[in-house]
């Protein structure tokens, strides 16, 4: 096992990982930006490192000054943790290149799943159901105008480097298609360098359903079931639940299967997401996207499975072989996560930064988590993501976990700060989500009008 | 179910019952001394009413005032919590008599246990192995020393009304026997009215072993394995965990089949243990006592068993019948609890009653739970215990509980009063604690003054 590793993340995830190592005997390095000094992970670690100013760009997207900390404090492997450069195939090959383990697959599956034209040809290949579109690439407007006709309208035109929303556009009738794959593909030359366009069916109404795997480099790869990460607002995820209602027995058997093979396929090695669309009316289901990191949604399958996520992501860049196998996981109970943000959601969700000046989490009694980075006296910093913590829980089956997610926002104080506590607290008491009966339009297209006032809606906000 | 329930106590163990409460959607009504206006649980509940001066045999023990608190209030049933009313049969009786129902046994079964000659007798009668006595009272010294020779020294003289170390003596040998009996009967007559005395085997060395039993109105009775609560201080626990490391699957049956017949045959019902003291070596293992209440260590159940104690509580009183059998009932991976108090364990552990200027909870990951009434900024009042908070780990086995405590334990920060937070730390770092090689003497005799410095000795600490 490694003696010392790095963490190459800041936030809640930073200290999620310190925890882990250190409850692994691991001595952990915090790298933190000059805006970070009194994060909680810099104070948390053994040594904690100045990687440079606030602008992430200069620091926690700064490669060589990371590597560099990792070589200098003896740090054997670096865990990336989320968004920064958890997924940057080029930070992979620099950390393999001085012989610091990157926690994580390696650069080349990084590669391939990132480039979505090619992830779709795997995921063919593995026999992994894809929506159904375009054979690779669309190389003309006219060759994607003639696909759309088949496929039938409406039709989403991606390009295959996308990300963060750009290059890519819904389009829904004939008319649209040509001054859509223009601009589209401008958008992706410019923000990628690449203009590779593929075009997708849309599938709506439709659940988010993702599922967690975790592979040895034995060639062992376990799934740990679903999460139903379908309330969403401007694709950010908000609420994420496990099991998903959605998914029967037989259901979860079916895409856990198509997961481990998509996994398989491609080498996977570490822990990793596929992301699906469920149509619940016809039990189908469809690749979207491989995430190749640890997830935000995490602890919501740790709570349903009693496996430790992060914990074995460290393991397997040791080297270790998985301890349990598909036979040893059983999902048990319910679990729900709310994003806490520090943001106004009456004001187009504004991120809202400052001094905590009051601080209460909800703690204790069962099956209750929170994952933050925050303490009474701490500010939080502009300059990044605004979740500041995650509050999860686990009941006996869905109804009880949703009274417990009440009883933890009841207590949840954050003074000195605008939250959406509020809005979680609406959005679970909602009937739509006490029933489970919502898909990934729901939450921006039904609740969010209803929950602001005419007034909001007057003027402007949303 | 309830609408409405009053919980008699303060502290944490308040918390906790609010906390379960609300998530059964069940209102909340805390009473308060005037020492506990701003404690978590007067704040926290959904009604608050003040019963009076700081001086528990005026507020928490003022069995009136509380009464006719849930009366006013309408509240349909009262939680004791622990110590406090939680074993006071006429309590039980006076909640009985308005018509609101006590959540816990009956004031008979309370009784019966309450009297330890007695309750030595009914478990005789369950064929529950007791430890090898006098046959009820013994009306003389003469007596005793009679049976004292038969059954060998060392014995225990204690009194059958006895309770917090009073009317109890360790006897070596028969020259002490004559005075320490006078001695104990007239110190039992003054503290409880009631001079019988009955006589005991020492169980040297022994584990504290107690089991955790579940009973309902309709003949239910269900074990949820044991604890070992052995690392004690002057009858104190300070540490406890569970499943024991010296219970393998057969003992625990056997264990269990006799918590489970000891309760059963007083008709208990409600959540109760029932402490034995085991003898390591021969397997053999004695009823002790039994405690009729929620007890400072069920997390650790909790956490082995996935069952919620308090809820069931709750709903046991409520008449429903409990919702698992024995055969449900799972103990999986390793649970250790530390109790956090304020005091100076170097200065014989002397009470630090004030204000927390600066408080960080250990918290998130997986498996870690802290129970407490702590806030940033509360004061903490010098008339109750000094119990603030206990911190309660879970791992997939015991040295992963053991590694998780200690990263808790770093994490842990409370300023502005002495705890007892290194103390722990280093109890769990002691070879012997982390082997699991310890009996109920190993702290006081092995472990403290190891612990104290000479300096420590020499200053009379301890």
């Amino acid at each position: 096992m490694f003696k010392k590793i790095l963490i190459a993340n800041r936030g809640e995830i930073a200290v999620r990982i310190i925890r882990a190592a250190r409850e692994l005997g691991i001595a952990t390095v915090a790298v933190y930006s000059e805006a970070d000094r009194d994060a909680l992970h810099t104070l948390l670690a053994d040594e904690a490192v100045c990687i440079g100013p606030a602008k992430a760009s200069e620091s926690y997207l700064n490669m060589h000054q990371i590597i560099s900390a990792a070589v200098t404090l003896k740090a054997e492997a670096i865990h990336p943790g989320f968004g920064f450069l958890s997924e940057n195939s080029k930070f992979a090959n620099l950390c393999e290149e001085v012989g610091v383990k990157f926690i994580g697959p390696s650069a080349k599956v990084m590669d391939t799943m990132g480039d979505k034209i090619n992830a779709r040809a795997q995921m063919i290949a593995a026999n992994v159901p894809v929506i159904p579109g375009s054979d690779g690439e669309v190389y003309s407007a006219s060759e994607a105008l003639e696909i759309a006709e088949k496929i039938g309208y409406p039709v989403m035109l991606k390009a295959s480097a996308g990300g963060g929303g750009k290059g890519i556009r819904k389009v829904t009738c004939k008319e649209e298609l040509l001054p859509n794959f223009e601009s589209a593909q401008a958008e992706a030359k410019a923000a990628f360098g690449n203009g590779a366009m593929y075009l997708e069916r849309v599938i709506y109404p439709a659940r988010h359903i993702e599922v967690q795997i975790l592979a040895d480099e034995y060639g062992n790869v376990v799934h740990l079931g679903e999460r139903d990460c379908s309330l969403q607002r401007n694709n950010q995820k908000v609420l994420e639940e496990a099991p998903s209602i959605a998914i029967g027995h037989t259901l979860r058997g079916k895409i856990g299967a198509a997961a481990v093979a998509a996994a398989t396929h491609v080498g996977y090695e570490n822990a990793g997401t596929i992301e699906f669309l469920l149509d619940e009316k016809s039990g189908a289901f469809y690749f979207m996207e491989m995430n190749t990191r640890i997830q935000v949604e995490h602890p919501v399958t740790e709570f349903v499975t009693n496996v430790d996520i992060v914990k074995n992501q460290i393991k397997i860049a040791a080297r270790e072989p998985l301890d349990f196998t598909q036979d040893d996981i059983k999902i048990t109970g319910h679990a729900i996560e709310c994003r806490i943000n520090a943001e106004n959601p009456k004001f187009n969700f504004a991120p809202s930064p400052g001094k905590i000046t009051d601080l209460y989490l909800p703690s204790g009694g069962v099956g209750l988590r929170v994952d933050s980075a925050m303490y009474q006296g701490y500010t939080i910093p502009p300059y990044y993501d605004s979740m500041i913590a995650k509050i999860i829980v686990h009941g006996e089956n869905r109804f009880e976990a949703l009274m417990k997610m009440q009883r933890a926002l009841v207590e949840l104080e954050v003074e000195g700060v605008q939250t959406n506590t509020d809005f979680q607290m609406d959005l679970i008491s909602d009937h739509r989500v006490v029933a489970g009966d919502y898909d990934t339009a729901f939450l921006g297209e039904t609740f969010l009008p209803k929950y602001l006032s005419d007034e909001d809606i007057a003027n402007g906000i949303i």
